[in-house]
This record gives structure tokens, C-alpha cells and sequence, in this order.
């Protein structure tokens, strides 16, 4: 009753205003404000308003808001959320947030809501639910959109079959133009959505071309498909996602026809399941090279925190291994104490030398353009890269090392341990991820640790030893 | 004349070969042996061979191929280049070989070749040339074509209308679905070579929606567009491109209308080039946050070793601002040499904690996730996150160090030490992104070397510091 947001000043209702232009801000983000309208007419019970403020949104922003408003909100929005529209509105949602709304949601309204969409955004959400309730809403769907999406789910996760869509227009390579155009005008309601080129298939149902619809627009009505047709790249049905991602890219293409075991048109994937893919998959790449998996943006401080406790316990192994390698040196550490104050340097310095490396590496390894026809060649150039950097670095090192403390030979220590840690940085730089990707696993996840490991343990193992043998 | 690939065996010439499935490996990688082959029939001046292998590839694979033959090698193969794919090729190559192929390249056909493509894959080509030389492949080139790309050249790099064609279609939204089909017909030749949308625009040439082209396959011929029209996001001319990445990827969308200052439309976007931009922003991002950027593919390891130098200097720095901290308790060290064993690991576990934190932060930021209306809450998470991990492992290393050195005052110190610094960690790998972020500069760039400098800084002398009060 006190609550202090209901004094606040609403919108002025007099005035009419355009609700599309208030909800975001110019960069697209969801506006402050406007969310505090959403919780003010959820706090008032406003139905009427609430549906307004929805409907002015899209989808995507509907579930943004979802993102930033507490749980007793999204529960108050649902009932509002015009029927329509929450398939997609679902299929947008954060995973964590999308399971407690769809908790919310009978199984009636989400079978109905489901036919809407396409068999891989429908199937994506269905796999978030448990065995039973899948069952259920099954059950409550068309034999159809059934099939379909129970096909769909027959794949196994990340690969073409999961992201493609079942629904595909195909015709045989001698029918004419014409022919196609009134085909599809008059099967409207048996077309995908939206589509992008009709496959032209041989009497197998194997693909030989895809049409553009925009060619298909401009050819003469009388021309057959393989005139107009255009050379086609198949996607095998398991193909993983980071592949099919790597051939769009590569290719340009804006929908590929998917193909299973024995070559035959199965459906499709569409260049905006693949545009996710490639955001999913970078955005992989840098957390797995900073180790920590996303825990997701709706959880818990608990959550968050385990998600990074694997990373942060190999650390303290590979640290500890570190300071084993010090403690090999205590007695030349109490001798000469300049030692324990400069041997960070090294090791740091091929950290970072090692993590430059890595990550060209891992993107390199990622677009191709590292691969067996040029390792060797790249090899190479990073070990002179590494040699060439030591060596400047070891002569300014030497140089502060002097002037700070006037030891000749402590200079000639710490410049020749720069130099070998650099060396090694590099090495391990690039090995590391080359020999985790030629042996089937991904270069991002775990090579940080291999390499860090390698330029601590050198870096100190070089400074403290060669100090042993040269000054002490 | 001793040339050692001369002796190896050529491919069999008597068994017909299918080139264009032996050009690439299962990974859609370029075969090793395919290189080969082109290395060998050059060697051999064999041109009938070379255009026979060259014309078997993609324009995307051509490009790959230039990317790992040597200069020779390249210039070689390009009078074997069938003109009409010289465009296609261009567009694909690394700017570094590009400059040096299109050296090769007389104005004219250079201008013939690029009036083949799209304004803005043109533009982007012909950014690379020096002033004389664009300015004789531009009076080469159509008045059409020249003004085209004249128009593209003065938007800025990176902006909308950098990426943006020029070549749209529209129609009036009073036009039929029959109309407007017909129109695209008897007008082929000026349509754009491949289009999605047709944008309906109103008499002073705004957009007011688009209407895909699968949607006029499927209407009534009859129905006029504004009733088949869907609404549209249309992108200004000077959008930074990764905004228009965002948009694009937000909204799921193929193509969009691209308007100047005053709302009229002069040119679209579409899917294909955002992919490649999604690609480049989050490659940018991932090398950034390694401090590297990159030198390309076929620089050489002096351009490599540059373009690693500047971070590693800075990086030489902050690691001497650490090393003076420990300088400050040299004295303790010397009366117990374990601190020096022991330090670097603290260090080392906020330093790893902080770049958990900031990588999540780096990627929150770019896709929005992370924005002003949950700001607050994401800080309050991540400062819980690094006291529950600090406190972990806090009561880990006392534990270790107790095993290790038997004293339990110096496994306080370092539980203590690990705490604060884990806490250090969790506010600096929040804050520091987020403050370069409201101040307009890019998180990825800098925020590593002022994360690392205070975990390093903070952990050193929270540990020596502590153990100087508590221990000695």
C-alpha cells in the first residue's frame, strides 16, 4: 500500500503516445523507464495497461524484459501475453527462465502455441521440459507438428537435424518457372513461414540445385528449374552446428538443404538459426579461454560461483606446482632477495606472451585459416615471434634490473630467463591448442591452464636456476 | 629444373576425376593434396591444368588457396583466373594478399571485374588502393557503377551505409501483389542480383514495411502490398555496424531497409554481410581480451612480434609496479622465505578470477545482457560470487600451507590474503568494464591490464603486508 512506486508520476494518459518509440532506447535496449511502467501497472493489477505495454513490444523484447523483472512479475505478465505470440516469446527466453514460466503454461495452450512456430524452434523448447510433461503437450499437438518435432528431438543436440526445420518447398528440375510459382501460390498453407529458395530435387528427392526466389521472380515463366537453378552444398543431417556454422560463413549462403544418410532432401536450416549459432559459439570460445561456462543471466550468486569453481581449483594445483618449483630455490632466495622480488616478471611476461599466442591460435583454428597445409609454416613464425620479443624484452629487463640493483650478472640472469620463457610461451602457445584440436577436442576449453602451467613453472624454474648456477 | 615435385607422381589423368570432390577434405577444409596439384601444374607451366583445378573451386576456396600458396605462386595463377569470378574472389581475399593481387591487375579489367558485385563488397575492394590508382579503376568504371560506390566510399568505416548495397528493390504500398511481380520480371535487369524483401515505401519514399518475398509467392495476386506488408526496423546510415549486428540478430532479421538523415530509403542490408560482421566483432573481442591484435595470416614474424610488442610492454610495466610492491617487505622475506613461495599464488587466483569475471562481463556487455536496468544487481552478484569462492579457497590454501609450513599464523595470512584479493578481483572484473563501457570506450580492449594490475598489486600486498603485521 505504501509502496513508494505508486506516488511516482505515470505516463501522462492525456497525450497520446507512441508506446513502440518509448520501449527502447536508442541502442535497442530495453528503456528503464519503461520497465518501471510494466512493474507500476503489475503493482496496480492494471490488465488493461499491462497489455498495451506488451503488445507495443516484439518478442525478442518481451523476453528481455522476462530477463530483468523478478519472478512474481513474469508470473503476473504471463496471463497477459497476447496467445499468438508466446511461442515466439518462449523461444527467445533464457533456458532458466523459460522453464519456471513454461511450469506456468497448460499443456493445451502450449501444444497450440508450439504449431506455430517451426519444428527446430518448437523442438528447442520442448527438450527444456521433463519426460511427463513432453508427453503431455505431445499428446495435445497434431499428428504433424508431432512428427515433427518428435524427428527433430530424434537428433542428437548441436547438430543439423536438431537446428534445421522440417518444413522445405521442392520441385523436380523440369518443371517450369511458372509452374513452380502457381504451385506454391496455390499450396500456400503447406509452405515453410518464410523461405528463401526452392531445392530442386531428382526423382530420388536428392537435391541438385536450389532457386532463389528472387532468380525465380526474374526468369521467364517458361524456363525449367535446372536452367534457373544454382549449384547447391547439402548439409549431412549430423553434421555438427559449428561445421554447418562454418559453411554459411564461408559460402554466404542464406538456407542450405539438409540431407540424410542416403542423400535425400530432409528439410533445411535457414541462415537465422545460424547467425545464433555463430553469436553461441564465439561467445564459447572467449569464455572457455577465460575458463568459466555461463552460468546464465537469471542465476543464482550460488550458481555463479560453482560455475567457476572447477577453473579456479585447477589453478591452485597448477599454482602450487609453481611454487614448488620456488620452493627448490629458498636458499638462494634468502641470499640474494632481489631474486623473489624480480622473478614475477618473467613468469608473467610469458603468461601474456602465451595468452596472445593462444588466442590467435584458437581463432585461427576456428575460421580454418590454421590447418595442416600451413601448421608448420605458423609453427614457425610464432617460435620466431617468440624469439624476437624475448630478446627485446630481455634487454629491457636487463636494463631496469640494473639500474635497480646494480648487479651486472643478475641483468645477464633475468634477460636470458626472459628469453627462454618467451620462447616457451610461444611454443606452448600454439602446440597446446594444434594437439588438443588434432585430437578431437575443442582448443578453447582447457589449453589456458597447459599453457600457464608451462611459462610459470619455466619462467620461474629458469630465473631461480640459472641465478643458482651464474650468481650464487 | 631439379625441382623434386616434378618427380612426384601426378594424379592419374586415364581415370576421370571429379576435382570438385577432391578439392576439399570432409571438413570443408582445402585437401592438402589439391594444393599440391596446383603447386605442381604451376611448376610445370601447365595453364590448361591450373584453370582445369581452379575452376573446380568456389570463389571462398580460390581465396583459401591464395591464403597458403607463396607471392609466386599467386601471381602465377592469376592470368588462369576466369575473369567473371575475379570480383567473387577478390571480395573474399585477406586485405594483405588482396593489395598485392590487385597490383597485378590492369585498371580496366579490375574495373570490369568489380562492376559484378554488390556497391559495397566494390567499395570495400577499392578502399584498399591508393588514391591514383582507385581514381583510374573509378574512371573505368559505368557512371553508374562510379557513382554507386563513390556514394558507398563517403559513409564511414564500420557504419551502415559502409556495409549497406545500394541496389533495392521498392514499390509503392497501393501496388498489387500481381503488379509488383510483374514488375520484377520486366525489369530484371535492374533488380539487385539477389533480394528478400520487397520494401513498400510511401510517396516521399520512406519505408513502411517489407513484404518477404515468400509472402507474395503465397498471396492473392490481387491483394495490394500494404496488405501483405510486415512491419520494419529500418537502420540509419551512420549505425555502427556492430549496433546493426545487434538488430540483426535480435530480431531475426534477412534483410532491412537502410534510410539517410531525412527517413528516405537508399539501401539495404542484408543477412550474408552481418554474418561476416557478427564474426569479426566477436574475433575482435576474443583477441582484444588477449591483448593481441591480428597481424593477418600472411604477415611476416617482424609484423607479428609489432603486434604483440605494445600489450607486452604495458604488460612489463604493471608487472614492475607488482615487483616494487614486493620490494616494499623484502626485509620479511628474508626472515621467512615460505612468503616467497607463497605469494605468487595468490596473485595467480585473483588474477584467474578476475578474467572469469570480465570475460562474462565483455560478453554481457556486447549482447546487452548486462545493461543499465540490471547493473546493480550483476555487481552485488559478482561481489558474492568472489567472498564465496574466496572463502573457499581461502580455507583450501591455509589448509595446504599449513601441511606444507606448519604454522598456523601463516596459513591465516594467506586465507585472509586470498579473500580480500578474490573480493578485488570480483569488483574489478565488474567495474572495469563497465566504467570503460559508460565512457564510450570498448570493454574488450583495456580492461585485462587493469583487472590483472590490481589482483596483482592487491594480492601481493594484502599477503606480504599481512604477514609483515601478523607474522613478523
Amino acid at each position: 500500500m505504501s509502496d513508494p512506486r505508486i506516488d511516482r508520476t505515470p505516463p501522462d494518459q492525456s497525450v497520446p503516445e507512441n508506446l513502440e518509440d518509448l520501449a527502447l532506447r536508442d541502442d535497442y535496449a530495453l528503456n528503464p523507464a519503461y520497465v518501471e511502467w510494466v512493474i507500476d501497472a503489475a503493482d496496480r493489477d492494471d490488465t488493461e495497461r499491462l497489455r498495451e505495454l506488451l503488445d507495443a513490444l516484439h518478442p525478442a523484447d518481451v523476453a528481455d524484459l522476462m530477463g530483468v523483472l523478478s519472478a512474481d512479475y513474469r508470473e503476473a505478465l504471463l496471463p497477459v501475453i497476447n496467445p499468438a505470440e508466446l511461442a515466439d516469446i518462449l523461444s527467445e527466453l533464457d533456458t532458466s527462465i523459460r522453464e519456471e514460466m513454461l511450469e506456468d503454461v497448460s499443456s493445451d495452450i502450449l501444444a497450440r502455441a508450439l504449431g506455430e512456430l517451426d519444428s527446430d524452434d518448437a523442438a528447442d523448447v520442448l527438450d527444456d521440459l521433463d519426460e511427463d510433461r513432453r508427453g503431455a503437450v505431445l499428446a495435445a499437438m497434431s499428428d504433424v507438428d508431432r512428427a515433427a518435432i518428435e524427428t527433430s528431438l530424434g537428433y542428437k543436440d548441436e547438430t543439423a537435424g536438431r537446428i534445421m526445420q522440417r518444413e522445405v518447398m521442392a520441385a523436380p528440375q523440369f518443371w517450369t518457372v511458372g509452374q513452380t510459382l502457381d504451385h506454391v501460390r496455390s499450396a500456400a498453407d503447406d509452405m515453410p513461414d518464410l523461405f528463401f529458395d526452392v531445392y530442386v530435387v531428382d526423382p530420388s528427392y536428392h537435391p541438385v540445385g536450389a532457386a532463389p526466389l528472387s532468380a525465380l521472380l526474374k526468369a521467364r515463366l517458361d524456363a525449367t528449374l535446372d536452367q534457373v537453378m544454382e549449384p547447391v552444398t547439402d548439409i549431412g543431417v549430423e553434421m555438427d552446428q559449428e561445421e554447418v556454422a562454418y559453411i554459411f560463413q564461408k559460402y554466404h549462403l542464406i538456407s542450405a538443404p539438409v540431407t540424410d544418410e542416403s542423400g535425400r532432401l530432409v528439410g533445411q536450416i535457414t541462415v537465422d538459426d545460424i547467425v545464433h549459432v555463430i553469436g553461441e559459439e564465439s561467445e564459447e570460445d572467449i569464455l572457455a579461454l577465460a575458463g568459466v561456462s555461463d552460468a546464465g543471466r537469471d542465476a543464482t550468486a550460488l550458481e555463479v560461483a560453482r560455475s567457476r569453481f572447477g577453473w579456479l581449483a585447477i589453478n591452485i594445483l597448477t599454482a602450487l606446482l609453481a611454487s614448488s618449483v620456488i620452493a627448490l630455490f629458498q636458499g638462494e632466495i634468502v641470499k640474494l632477495v632481489s631474486l623473489a622480488v624480480l622473478m614475477p616478471i618473467v613468469a608473467s611476461m610469458g603468461g601474456n606472451a602465451g595468452t596472445q599466442t593462444l588466442a590467435v591460435a584458437v581463432r585461427s583454428l576456428a575460421t580454418r585459416e590454421l590447418n595442416a597445409v600451413n601448421a608448420t609454416r605458423i609453427i614457425a613464425r610464432e617460435v620466431m615471434v617468440g624469439g624476437m620479443n624475448g630478446i627485446v624484452f630481455a634487454l629491457i629487463m636487463a636494463g631496469v634490473a640494473y639500474v635497480w640493483f646494480h648487479q651486472p650478472m643478475l641483468s645477464l640472469v633475468i634477460g636470458l630467463a626472459m628469453v627462454v620463457n618467451l620462447l616457451a610461451a610461444a611454443m606452448a602457445g600454439i602446440l597446446v591448442p594444434l594437439t588438443l584440436n588434432r585430437l578431437g577436442y575443442d582448443p578453447a576449453v582447457s589449453s589456458s591452464v597447459f599453457v600457464t602451467t608451462v611459462t610459470d613453472v619455466v619462467g620461474f624454474f629458469t630465473f631461480l636456476g640459472l641465478a643458482a648456477l651464474i650468481l650464487l
